[in-house]
């Protein structure tokens, strides 16, 4: 039998289950660990076969190797916290568990979108003969993919890439998140990075932003350049890229939001004493806004991200639009969460299933652009996430 | 030896000691209480000469009265929360001291803005000989006698007031406040009231707008039209004005930090249940804000608060403007407080003057602008806040 264990029991973990239990022919069996077991308790009832659960504190080497060794799952599909992925990897090479994750390790104390830290486990992944399969969840994850499939299908060679990731769903609330808000206030804030003839160029945060109507309807919306993870890796593995670009959607109001909290310290992390306890502004924040569960229900809107990229095939110029939209109430409908979360756990149960299936599998540490996009292509349409091309779009972007 | 007594220590409190302490002459004894001592002797310390403080809780009568027994001061100057205007007026009639204030009575649970709880002590005061002197600050207060200066100087009948407050002072923070942030959030979410043809009109709160060029170049400012207290005396008390309008200066960037932290819930006044205690989210966000004391040594800029009256003199129709500028740090090193109070805390002392010096004293309950101008206009030039009047002035209002 098939088993794998599900570190994180967050929105995310939720997706991945409900879509690993769909499976019991991949999936034979599945474990579910977080620190909180209520939470995997509570997803676990959801489902519609019986799986384990279990609680482990992922910060703790040796806590995950018992649990590893007492359960022996072939992979660990690591969607906790990015401050996470070294022990859990340190974990799994000890107990012979392939891994893999959909987010870029991050020391605790700062943001830096990096992945040597990572990539450093080659060596030792490949003597263990094991796998570590690094960001497969959306972007990074189905981007570095679509990437991938352009450059295999459409290109002798690509030049430029565009990731453009719009969420275009709309909870009703003034303000509300489904994650961490000083997550998302350290990436508007973060300086952008974009690649430009061979090297990283840095210019201030959101300073450079453009309109971007989305294909099928979904709307126009302001796009705003900003470093992500994905583009270390997708340059590294396309050194043919002239330029490479990633853009996220913000609504005005978000964007407003944002800068007020931040302004007056709301999203602060460090404690501030008052009525003599220690308070963290941004928790008291959360606990003001509406509880991220709530949204799930009453999300409405798609979301549209994809890949435009531009190259040389036959000697002609041409740019290609890769994109997948999907529906947040339909996501809902199928899994009881939203198309954000939906969106990173289909590709991380595929990603998990090109492993299992042997698509994937081989020893050492592995981005996923770097494997065989075709079979994981088949399965997004498969699964839950149809992609569609378009040949010479008919849009310019900056 | 004309002694007062100062209630209330917060930044007008301190204003008030000062000026007071500036004139031994008229201010023979000067007692300042709140209910926290140590705030009174840290103004105390200030100041040029010795006043004597004391400890009272404003909100319990007996208290009062034992305090006003034992100091005997001919006249109380209540700078104190507008909640406790009533029980200082009782402490005031049974202990057999005249009275005054620079705000009108609320309830604790609903802002009104309205004068009636505090009308109904006319016969009280009457009957004790005593005199209770309502809304003495600079708005109401300055501009209620504004009104009454023009009136009886440069008309026969006035038809329209216009009164402007604008406040072009900058502390450099991207949100802070020097008062309560509720109060000015209720402000600006009530409803709108002016008084036209006879009666209060309703308009939805914020709803107009127009750009106001100060004189002497203190610059242009978005003003809005809002209810303020003062309109409801001075429409009683000039029955001739068909139309009585009050304009406040916000900016862009003040209303969008109120209208963000009122989504967020970070106004609001309801306990909110966080790590097993309550905590009131407006209190919590007073705490993460520059603290109020810190922003008078850097606000620059200055205050412009005037009224535009039209109305009709021997047959012809005219406009006379009548304002005073203040600026910031001019009041800062004066008396270490930033014009906001200051503009409030002169008109208190001055009017107190008035009564001690029997410009002003009868018996009753009074609005500034039922007493004689003149006087009081005159302190105002010799006591930090000169005046201007421009006939028929180069703009013209909606």
């Amino acid at each position: 039998m098939n088993k794998v264990m599900i570190i994180g029991a967050g929105g995310v973990g939720a997706v991945v289950a409900h879509k690993c239990a769909q499976l019991p022919e991949v999936f034979g069996e599945i474990v579910l660990a977080s620190r909180t077991l209520a939470k995997c308790e509570a997803i676990a009832a959801q489902l519609p076969r019986s799986i384990k659960t279990a609680c482990v504190d992922a910060d703790n080497v040796p806590e995950l190797v018992a649990l590893l060794r007492a359960e022996q799952p072939l992979l660990v599909i690591n969607v906790a916290l990015p401050y996470q992925d070294l022990t859990i990897m340190d974990a799994c090479l000890e107990a012979g568990v392939h891994y893999m994750d959909t987010a870029n390790y991050e020391p605790l104390d700062t943001a830096k979108f990096e992945y040597h830290w990572q990539w450093a486990y080659r060596e030792k992944f490949e003597q263990a003969g094991l796998m570590a399969l690094l960001g497969c969840g959306f972007d990074p994850g189905a981007t570095n993919i679509f990437t991938a499939y352009l450059a295999k299908h459409y290109f002798d060679e690509i030049h430029t890439l565009d990731i453009i990731d719009v969420n275009g769903g709309d909870h009703g609330y003034p303000f509300a998140t489904n994650f961490n808000p000083e997550i998302n206030i350290r990436e508007v804030t973060a300086e952008c990075r974009h690649w430009e003839d061979g090297a990283f160029v840095t210019t201030p945060a959101m300073s450079l932003k453009q309109s971007f109507t989305c294909p099928e309807g979904v709307g126009s919306y302001n796009i705003y350049r900003m470093y992500h993870e994905e583009l270390e890796s997708l340059t590294a593995n396309f050194p043919t890229l002239r330029r490479a670009q990633f853009w996220m959607s913000f609504g005005d109001s978000y964007l407003k939001h944002l800068e007020v909290l931040g302004n007056v310290g709301m999203t602060g992390i460090a404690p501030v004493e008052f009525n003599g306890q220690q308070i963290v502004p941004i928790q008291f924040l959360r606990a003001l806004l509406p509880d991220p569960a709530s949204l799930g229900p009453r999300t409405v809107g798609k979301t549209c991200i994809g890949c435009v990229v531009s190259g040389v095939k036959d000697g002609q110029q041409k740019t290609v639009y890769l994109y997948n939209i999907k529906d947040h109430q339909e996501c809902y409908a199928e899994v009881q969460s939203q198309a954000i979360s939906y969106t990173t756990g289909v590709p991380a149960m595929i990603g998990a299933k090109m492993v299992l299936q042997g698509h994937w599998l081989k020893p050492g540490v592995w981005n996923v652009e770097q494997l065989d996009p075709d079979p994981f292509m088949a399965d997004l349409n498969a699964y839950g996430l149809p992609w569609t091309v378009v040949e010479n779009p008919d849009f310019t972007l900056v």
